[in-house]
């Protein structure tokens, strides 16, 4: 562990942008008027040959060093000495980008009493994709004036756009970090169709027509709970809760009426913990962000549209650094491996790693250090 | 496979039992007047040395031909030419024995205009431990006459109640099969938890006082699936769904509400799959005896009340025979292997198998002929 102090990293620029004109998604649907949140850390040199794009994972946000704040103090990485990093909100996401809790400007009417207002997209949103939004961020990015990124990093769902970015724009990317990220598999897509159930299960989700302040908080945060249970590993819970009670004082063996609970009774720690993660998630979330982002992984699949995933990478000519995670459920480290060997089947120059970790697909989040130290060679070539 | 026909096997007898007197528990509650209801398949010899006991797991019934059928036509297991096969409902369930549908006694007011009549228990129904139902077993064989098991076999929390046969009453048993059951572990208590919370989240549980027939259906059905799995592999259900289409014609990428199907949006085949088995689910059980029987499973430890699981296991005196299942995730075959090195320690004559399937956790029920080839050896001894 270096020494690093725990100053909050601000961006040196925080924005909005909008392509001012309607797009049409990957799906069918159009969004009349996106916007896109961006948050800017350091400056573009002269030749704007320094750019580095931080794609978030699911309930992540443009401001990467809140989320990532250790890989902003490893030389080589997103030091802003020398770099200038950029994270871009997801559209379908509820961190300034236009998201399910948008107004929907088909809901305007100019002839209300009301002419300005409008209503939520709420469950009307439109199923956005991965690729809907790097196409997105290049705009924004031509905007800016950056046409080509010196690297494009992200784990998870960030991992999906890295790879996303390669395919879609070879010419505008010359490194891409892809951790932990793959098409789901089927227990991937079980569970987060379990988890939207769950949000859905509310009587407070109305439909998705909840009102601000009354959202479905107990659905959102069972949902998040089990997110957790997928984020993290068996191995990892069994070594920090095992069979011990919940912290609390509850005692697993009373009845369940003793400490009226009801039936759910009093808990193992395990159970505590996962409650307290679902609770504070919703704190900082929206559930009808969380459905559109649930669904913009389930669809991640870089083959779609082409003849087979090798045939999509064979259009990469960026250098590729693939990174599974050895206790990755989720996401299994097998199934990196496995794209890393397609993507040099297809010509790639892809490198392949994994990182050993018993923290599950968290570990981008929950291990900085180790990922930074494997990663750094190839970021630094 | 052999050629088997598919005719049911009926029960010999089927009855119930009540001690007649109330029964104290081991978490400290009291039924008055629990009843256990049971069959029986073939006869007990004159000695009543032939007599198999199967314990049930979790959604299992006291008919254990009706889900365990195959181990029925396998010669040297449960023929019931030569052995007399018991099944007992456990207390906390639906299938007779008395759980939360039944009437509590102290609902009953003989100052009523229906003296007769009563509420169910509903959420007060007291936690039942493995034990409790262990140790009520044991006097309805007492009353059977039957003083001492040929075998107990069971899977699951039939495991559980194999190993718990096997310390509480060594001189009763003498041999016994446990299948894919240890202690939970804390990704297994939390997962098992969250089902008890989706339950709980179904406006329709009513606080655990919901009326016959408006049961909490989609809570249950929400439970059941997430159950489903962990009793299954995902390996198996990448062979089985991979990113499959819902086989009824939904499109994945579909906009939500094009289907009518809210933000959830149409759905991969393991959703739909997913969705099946929680609607059939819900036709056969009853939510609070989920929410009972699952805290019943989170309850067992071998080692409660003894210094160690070791301590515990000395005083076994039966053949045992563990068996893991290699892709269990809910039980993991390495978590069983301990179990079984922790036995021998003790100078238990343990013998210990691995099941090697695909199928995880519900390879007691989906393998059975690869099951009954491992353990005949150790049941024909």
């Amino acid at each position: 562990m270096s020494s690093v102090s725990a100053t909050v990293i601000a961006p040196s620029f925080e924005g909005d942008f909008s392509p001012g004109e309607a797009f049409s998604l990957e799906a069918g649907g159009v969004l009349p008027s996106p916007t896109l949140h961006y948050a800017i850390y350091g400056r573009p040199n002269a030749a704007a040959d320094n750019v580095i794009f931080v794609a978030h994972a699911l309930s992540g946000s443009a401001r990467v060093a809140d989320w990532w704040p250790r890989l902003f103090s490893q030389e080589g990485l997103l030091d802003t000495d020398h770099n200038c990093v950029i994270g871009i909100n997801l559209v379908g996401s509820c961190y300034g980008s236009t998201g399910p809790a948008s107004i929907d400007p088909a809901s305007i009417n100019p002839a209300s009493i009301n002419p300005g207002t409008g209503d939520p997209y709420g469950p009307q949103f439109p199923l956005v994709s991965i690729r809907d939004n790097v196409r997105l961020q290049v705009r924004l990015l031509e905007e800016l004036n950056i046409h080509r990124l010196k690297l494009v990093i992200g784990a998870s769902i960030g991992g999906m756009q890295a790879i996303e970015w390669a395919i879609q724009f070879p010419q505008r990317v010359e490194r891409v970090v892809s951790i932990g990220a793959a098409p789901l598999q089927a227990m991937g897509l079980g569970l987060n169709h379990l988890q939207r159930q769950m949000i859905q299960l509310d009587p407070a989700w109305k439909g998705g027509r909840y009102l601000p302040g009354q959202p479905p908080r107990q659905g959102l945060a069972l949902a998040r709970a089990l997110a957790v249970c997928t984020y993290k590993s068996a191995e990892l819970f069994e070594h920090r809760f095992a069979r011990k009670p919940d912290r609390g004082g509850e005692d697993p063996w009373a009845s369940f009426h003793e400490q009226g609970q009801g039936l759910s009774g009093p808990r193992f720690d395990i159970a505590g913990y996962l409650d307290y993660q679902g609770e504070r998630f919703v704190e900082r979330f929206d559930a009808n962000a969380y459905l559109a982002i649930t669904r913009m992984m389930d669809t991640f699949d870089p083959a779609r549209g082409y003849a087979s995933a090798e045939a999509a990478f064979r259009r990469i000519e960026a250098e590729v650094m693939l990174v599974g995670i050895s206790s990755d459920w989720l996401f299994p480290a097998a199934q990196i491996a496995e794209m890393a060997a397609s993507m040099l089947q297809a010509g790639v120059r892809c490198d392949h790693r994994e990182l050993i970790s018993s923290h599950g697909h968290d570990a981008f989040l929950a291990e900085p250090d180790e990922l930074a130290r494997l990663i750094r060679p190839f970021c630094l070539q």
